[in-house]
């Protein structure tokens, strides 16, 4: 038995040989230039599209043993890529490598009396894990995120995405490097032994921050046996409160907008609160249902349509993901906001209003990582807030909340510089 | 046996009744205007002023009680208060009371093209739990930054100071009560069973930060034991580099003051690096043995001066918060800056030097929370840096870094106002 095998009988031992490949590759990465990062991101994204036949191929083979083991259609649709989606993730990794470059940023500078000019400038944290499951997209999307604010990534795919996840791994690694990326700056885990993200979840110092990319089963798992930091969301239990002063045509739009425009995503509503004086509810739960949508319903809420059915105390604890929408009726915007304060995942959640101090209250008030005042809860989501990807969103309450981009992927060092000052 | 009573059987049971009840204040507390918030601090300060006789006299018991148990005489002076320490308290609350509040800035915003206007808004970031040792004054300073940024503080003192803490306790929270702050917002664990740290370093969801406030050991058993995020440093390896390019008057300066001004405090150097091109080393090491300062050298630093004795390989790890150094012989920038990674725990390391091309690369590539050029690393201090106080020094990667105030007591939210759009 040489010494490398015995360095990897253990998961731990395995995890803890990648994690110092990759801090040591991340040290040269954070040396980077933004030109260089941007060469490398372009180069990788070139990569993948030069080897669409052999991931394509990868691809195919995951999807036959997904369907022989099988997988639901929804599954197979995630997992599935074809020759458009494969250009969609290359075009995502060109995009990433244009956006600006957070290392280096000044966040801010001070000179103090004694002539000490201190700045705080933002860094790279360093090396960052991503446990994800059947998309094998993420391959690329997070480890392009991670590279472009100077990170190491190492990745942890789902066993059913295997074979796409080492083609596309293998790609994006090959045009990496060929920018002067050293190789372990993106790094996949070789093998699917669930023990692996195990080791990852508790490797405090060697891996800085975790990841999850995936169902709500897999973010508790992360979350709930991690001593790592998590970057995540569980849930997204997003609400919508139409207040007395709302617009009845524009709180109509925004509620079917928000509840159907796509019911699986984590931004969607699951809960419309209704205010006893706004005028239009009837109107409002009547579209929701012509739609298509399953309504349940408080009492209240209930005598405003028949096909409205019962909720159960949980619907308003409950993230559907699906075209069902719990309906309460609240007298005001008190009551609003203890049904938000006591039900609310602090995702995403709006009031539709025309009353602005109202909707100043609501914005202050609502502890959410986002609020909005007459806006979709659909709009929840980095591209559409302008920071041209995300890694995710997160509903924590340190470092980064809410849609996270590349921002999120930096942390920051004090840098003081003196002329030989000396402390009384 | 009634309701309360078997709500506060178990250490568990006992923080979660606590932390329901911070959490309740400090949504209270998070609404409270700029102006409220001060007057609360400057009527807490008054109230720890008026109290003066009664702390003292708590504080003349645990002091007793210290030295019947055999406290180190280190121990109790950390312990002792007298009425030039009480008064300073109060002044330490009254000018945290008067620090800009940090709640309701503004960190970006922008607006999309589609009209929604974003901006991201300091907020509380919720419960803090605070766990220190001997020092009472640690029960004021805690509090009072949290308070100040809108937070409830949960506070756990060793049990040689519970008398004093229980004084000052009580005088704060009637000074915060008369001024509208409910009284939950600080609170202090009213049992000195370890059992109750454990419950607070595992209650997440509950309390939302932890931080530890004294020794080593006591840091080093919350960030093992903790699940609830940790904002503190562990040790202060502190490192100086006297370049070749060091002026050497200026070079002797400041590494006299970095080790010897205090040598208990976190940001003392600890190792000194001498470039084996600088030309004074031999004065600078013969400056601090003179000044009484032990060093331990490597083979080429003990040839300079034969009072250095001889480094273990322990002694490049070493924190010695004592009038000790290690010594190291370094052939220029790249030999210091490996073994700054090598031995830094990452929380302050400064080059001397007048060569710009070399200072700028130290900034940028030493990975710790502060780097600094030609100045000592005595700084290393939240009111040096003109942030009016600091909670601690944070050498963890995420969240706040090196010196944290009241901005690292914030956290934020995303507020968007639109004008009914929906997602296409």
């Amino acid at each position: 038995m040489n010494a490398q095998t015995a360095q990897i009988e253990t998961p731990e031992a395995l995890i803890e040989s990648l994690a110092l490949t990759g801090r040591a590759a991340q040290r040269v990465l954070a040396r980077m230039s933004d030109a260089e990062k941007t060469a490398a991101l372009v180069a990788a994204a070139a990569a993948l599209r030069e080897a669409g036949a052999e991931i394509l191929a990868a691809n195919a083979r995951d999807v036959v043993a997904g369907e022989a083991n099988g997988l639901t259609k929804a599954l197979l649709d995630r997992l599935a890529l074809d020759p458009g989606r494969l250009a969609g993730i290359a075009d995502a990794v060109e995009q990433v490598a244009h956006l600006a470059d957070p290392v280096g940023q000044v966040i801010d500078a001070s000179e103090r009396p004694n002539g000490l000019r201190l700045s705080r400038v933002r860094v790279p944290i360093g090396l960052i894990g991503i446990i994800y499951e059947s998309r094998p997209n993420v391959t690329a999307d997070a480890a392009a995120l991670c590279v472009r604010a100077g990170n190491a990534a190492l990745l942890r795919g789902g066993s059913e995405a295997v074979h796409s996840n080492r083609a596309i791994h293998a790609a994006l690694a090959r045009g990496l490097a060929s920018a002067g990326v050293p190789e372990g700056a993106v790094q996949l885990v070789p093998t699917q032994d669930r023990a692996a993200v195990g080791a990852m979840l508790t490797a405090a110092g060697l891996i800085d921050m975790i990841v999850p990319r995936g169902g709500k089963s897999l973010v508790a798992r992360v979350q709930a046996d991690a001593r790592v930091p998590v970057l995540a969301h569980l849930d997204g239990i997003c609400h919508t409160y139409l207040h007395s002063a709302a617009d009845p045509a524009m709180a109509q739009a925004l509620a079917l907008n928000a509840k159907m425009r796509r019911t699986g995503i984590c931004g969607a509503m699951e809960t419309l609160l209704l205010d006893a004086q706004f005028p239009a509810s009837q109107a409002v739960v009547g579209a929701l249902l012509d739609s298509g949508c399953e309504l349940r319903g408080d009492a209240r809420a209930r005598a405003l349509d028949p096909r409205i059915l019962p909720a159960s105390a949980n619907d308003w604890d409950t993230e559907y993901l699906d075209a069902i929408l719990s309906v309460a009726v609240v007298d005001g915007l008190e009551a609003a906001l203890a049904h938000i304060a006591r039900h609310s995942s602090h995702h995403t959640d709006a009031i539709v209003t025309g009353d602005a101090a109202a909707a100043e209250r609501f914005l202050n008030e609502v502890d959410s990582a986002i609020v909005m005042v007459n806006a979709s809860t659909q709009f929840a989501d980095g591209g559409e807030f302008g920071l041209g990807a995300e890694i995710g969103i997160a509903t924590g309450r340190l470092h980064a909340r809410g849609p996270v981009a590349l921002e999120g992927l930096t942390t920051y060092k004090w840098q003081v510089r003196g002329s030989g000052q000396t402390r009384p």
